[in-house]
């Protein structure tokens, strides 16, 4: 009887091409993947909580997969850190029961945008933030935030997903946001959100949003007809960069 | 008249072959170097507070250089910043007397060592600290530390230097150490020293006895004997790797 096994990993996605495996190209998953592998002689695809982009960071991915493999969970934290490059680290296994699926048991996951505002970038947070030093009106940027929580179809924060369909999720684009907020840490503006699902660039077109709203080009009030036109191109707000990104926790 | 500038600067060494100019290498000094070239029309080679290896970082770095430019300071930063990859930062530009150069006014420096002690090192600390996740007497390194403080003759601590009489510093290799002590911030053991003078890769050799003496090999006790005996192959300790070294501060 194969064992299910549940991994936490942590990751700077600077240096990887995102989760997904794409062949010839560094990926977190293809990396994971090829690390098993040599470890059980298996081949395993690893099941990630979701996708993350190039560049974007996690402090808490899940992924899962099943295995023949007998070594003591321990040992094996061990055996695929030494495998993988220094940026992954898997950080806790454990064994769970057949049915749990990485992505389809998730119940909730946290996001975590980071906005540097000090005039000049330190040069040790040059792929960990979005810098921003310009102005922003950050409680008109709170406010907009608080006006995503709820039941909504997110559509007009959404890119288009050409993989969502293939890989049989959802296809209407209505997720519910339990908290969504700003916080000012020292020179860092802080969005933070946490919902049941989230669309493909969903965080980073909220933040992008979210700026437009500091910037003063709209307002926390025009948040409402951004979410009711259900179209993408009625929502000025850009992609924000994948740099300051972060997967923060999946629930299950 | 020419002025005498004064940089501070902060650099992540990752990147780059440490601070002095190699031809074809990229270097904090020969991009320093190129970037005020570029805005002012003057080939200038600033001098800094000392080298620092490849991998070391700087928190505040100093360099000086004179230059017939009349842009000001402010806008000095702003333009070098823009020429300067993001991993090297300008943080200040100020004019100084005539008479100042970076590194023979130095009246001290003070370095920071950071040792993680965490059982997995994180992704987003990897090429920032030395990764240290086994047993450590951090008390007996503690008293280790403090046995440094005073005026010494350093040879046991020192690399082989032969820039060093090319460059006109002085030979002998007595320095005085103002402070030198460990301190834990969470899951890092942290070795800070003050001094008036360091001799090279004198900071990574006193951490690598440091962790000597953690481990049992050395006590506190044979400190002075190591000192006096004023020969590195008396000194068991290894050289520890750049990526935990920080130039902290320069004074003057």
């Amino acid at each position: 009887m194969p064992r299910n096994l549940k991994l936490t990993l942590a990751y700077d996605g600077s240096p990887f091409h995102g989760w997904q495996v794409q062949p010839g190209l560094p990926t977190i998953q293809g990396l994971l993947s090829a690390a098993i592998g040599r470890i059980t002689c298996e081949k395993v695809v690893p099941q990630g909580s979701g996708r993350t982009d190039a560049g974007v960071h996690a402090l808490a991915q899940t992924a899962s997969f099943s295995t023949e493999s007998t070594i003591p969970t321990e040992n094996l934290i061990k055996a695929l850190n030494s495998h993988l490059p220094p940026e992954i680290r898997v950080l806790h296994v454990e064994e769970v029961v057949p049915g749990f699926h990485a992505r389809h048991s998730v119940t909730a996951k946290t996001y975590r945008y980071r906005i540097l505002r000090a005039p000049i970038c330190s040069p040790f947070l040059v792929r960990l933030v979005c810098h921003h030093p310009y102005p922003l009106d950050e409680i008109a940027m709170l406010r907009a935030a608080a006006a995503l929580v709820g039941e909504h179809d997110f559509t007009s924060f959404a890119a288009v997903d050409p993989e969502r369909a293939r890989e049989g999720e959802p296809l209407d684009n209505v997720r519910t946001i339990f908290s969504s907020s700003c916080t000012r840490q020292d020179d860092e503006l802080i969005y933070e959100v946490r919902g049941n699902g989230f669309l493909h660039h969903m965080v980073r077109n909220i933040v992008g949003t979210l700026l437009l709203v500091g910037k003063g080009t709209l307002t926390p009030d025009d948040i409402p007809a951004l979410l009711a036109a259900k179209n993408r191109s009625a929502n000025p707000g850009a992609t924000a960069p994948a740099s300051g990104l972060y997967l923060v926790s999946v629930e299950y």
